[in-house]
């Protein structure tokens, strides 16, 4: 998506590592407008799905979610990061590890908030190792949930998060795909 | 605000300790038209004001304050909760006492998107003893920002947050106001 990788050049930082910081506008600040412009997109990509619910995961994924499930008008359902060791019989539970923070936590949802008769689209900011969506995918799974589709805003395709997925048949949909960045020579992407 | 305390009546548990569960609309499944619904009525509250910017915390705060910034058509800023001690020189950071959930962390925004040209509206999901809204507030004052108040979906009216901040002259306006609650009894508001 054009305008996204323009935003991308022009307000994104790169750092040694292959670390992007987007907190102009998509995981600290936010710029709403231009939030709602990729909800459109992501409608336009899934929109002939018949999705019952959109599944992120906290934190930076909510505003990324709330207007697509704007536009299907449906709920919008959060995975919370659990790092305790109490898990309710309640929840479903799904073991993430992630090598981007460096931490392990418990993906948790209620069981009441996702069953199977929900065909869920699942929306994240980021997607690297892909940990955080296989998480996500495996409530689904324990719900009986159909997924429809994953919808991500940037995917750093150096890494083996959407390849893995897409080799499982998850319908993977990247705004903007990296390939590589660099400090000095920036970021580019995939065609 | 009725249709909230309708909402909150059918759908919210309310457990020993005046402890209430909104996970049904509010803070894990999201309601998102009844959530824009609420933005709406925020907006009508404070269209007059010449909001720059909203500003909530996270997690969820993020998805009470997407549709009153979609309404504003200014950015979403969230302070983040750090748990460590490692502050950068680059954010304004306030100390939160949680005596709802028995912790104490930093609040934190970076310096470069809180700036004294903003006029700030704070946005949350529930008001109890008002130490997020004070460390918002303080985020604010550092920046040298102004406050043009606090929106809140649910206020305990019953703890000393919204009372506290009224006579400090912080304009709260709280779309439903507990003033009681019971899971016996069950949930009294204001009138």
């Amino acid at each position: 998506m054009r305008e996204l990788e323009e935003k991308i050049v022009a307000e994104g930082r790169v750092y040694p590592g292959r670390v992007l910081k987007v907190g102009s506008f998509l995981n600290h600040q936010i710029d709403v407008p231009f939030l709602t412009m990729l909800g459109e997109e992501f409608y336009r990509i899934f929109k002939d799905e018949k999705v019952t619910k959109i599944l992120t995961v906290e934190t930076s994924g909510i505003a990324v979610a709330y207007p697509v499930a704007q536009l299907f008008n449906v709920p919008l359902l959060f995975g919370k990061k659990n790092k305790s060791n109490n898990l309710s019989d309640d929840c479903y539970s799904s073991r993430v590890i992630s090598y981007t923070h460096g931490n392990v936590y418990d993906v948790i949802v209620e069981k009441q908030f996702l069953t199977d008769r929900d065909c869920v689209l699942l929306i994240d900011d980021f997607l690297a190792n892909g940990c955080a969506i296989e998480g996500l995918i495996d409530l689904c799974r324990q719900a009986g949930a159909k997924v429809v589709g994953a919808g991500i805003v940037i995917e750093k395709a150096f890494q083996d998060g959407g390849r893995s997925l897409r080799e499982k048949g998850i319908r993977v949909e990247s705004l903007a795909r990296i390939i590589d960045m660099d400090p000095e020579k920036g970021i580019t992407f995939a065609d």
